[in-house]
C-alpha cells in the first residue's frame, strides 16, 4: 500500500512468512516488481519457502547489488525499489518501509504488471487513463 | 491494502481529511467499488471535500441503507462493502477495518475497476488469467 508521495509503503506479512524475520533483523528489503510475462514465476515464488529453497537458483533469477541497501535486487524485473524498514506494528503484521534508491527497466519490452485477486486469478494492466489535469490540485509539484 | 481473507482491510488516510474525523467518530464505514465508467466522477469527488460539499447531490449519487453500518452504499457504484474500524495506528495515519457485509451489482454491464497510480493517471482492468490451480497451497478453503 502507497502510503505517501515521500516515498513510504506499508505492507502486510507476518511471523508464518520466512521474509518476516528476515525483514525484522536486516530492516531493509526490494521491491522487485514484475512484468505479466513472467507470471508463473512469481507463482513459484509465492508458492515456495526461503526456509528450503534458493530462490534465486530456483527460477534462474540474477541478483545485482543494490545502491544502497544489501539485499540484491532482480534483474528480470521491470522495476526495483531499495527500501529501509520504518516501523513494524507487531499488532498488526504490518511493516512500514521507505524508499531510499529505485531503478526502472525502461529498455524492456514487456512493461504491464499484474494485480493479485487473491483469489488465484491476476488481473492484467489494461489501458491508461489521463486525469493529471483534474487531479492537479491533490498532486505534489513535480509529479 | 488487503490483509488477509478473514476479511480484514487497512487503510491511510490522515487529519488533513474530511473523512478521517467521521471514521474516528462513527468507527464504520463503506467502501464503494465504482468501475471506468465513473472515472471523471471518482477523480471529482476525490478533489473536493466533504467538509463543504454534499457529494451525493453534486454527483447524482442514490444512498442506500446498509444491512449493518449507517453509512450509506452507494447505488451506481460495482460493489459495496460495509466496514467496522477495528483499530487507528495514529502513528501511522492507518486505519484498520473489517468487512461486516457486502454485495455486488452482478447485472451491471461495466465491470472494469481501475487503479489509482497515484499521478493523476489510472490504469483499467485487463485481462484476467488464472492460476487457482498452481496457488492452490496458498488459498483457503472455500475461496
Amino acid at each position: 500500500m502507497v502510503m505517501a508521495f515521500t516515498p513510504v509503503f506499508a505492507m502486510t506479512t507476518g511471523e508464518w512468512n520466512h521474509s518476516f524475520a528476515a525483514l525484522q533483523k536486516n530492516r531493509e528489503c526490494v521491491i522487485a516488481i514484475p512484468t505479466v510475462d513472467m507470471l508463473d514465476k512469481v507463482v513459484g515464488i509465492g508458492t515456495c519457502s526461503g526456509k528450503d529453497t534458493d530462490k534465486f537458483a530456483r527460477f534462474k533469477l540474477t541478483p545485482v547489488r543494490g545502491k544502497v541497501v544489501r539485499p540484491p535486487l532482480i534483474k528480470e524485473c521491470f522495476a526495483n525499489i531499495e527500501c529501509k524498514v520504518i516501523d513494524i506494528v507487531k499488532k498488526h503484521n504490518i511493516v512500514v518501509i521507505e524508499a531510499v534508491a529505485a531503478c526502472i527497466d525502461t529498455a524492456r519490452k514487456v512493461k504491464r504488471t499484474v494485480h493479485a485477486v487473491g483469489d488465484g486469478t491476476f488481473i492484467v494492466d489494461g489501458r491508461r487513463i489521463d486525469r493529471k489535469k483534474m487531479m492537479a490540485s491533490k498532486l505534489p509539484y513535480g509529479v
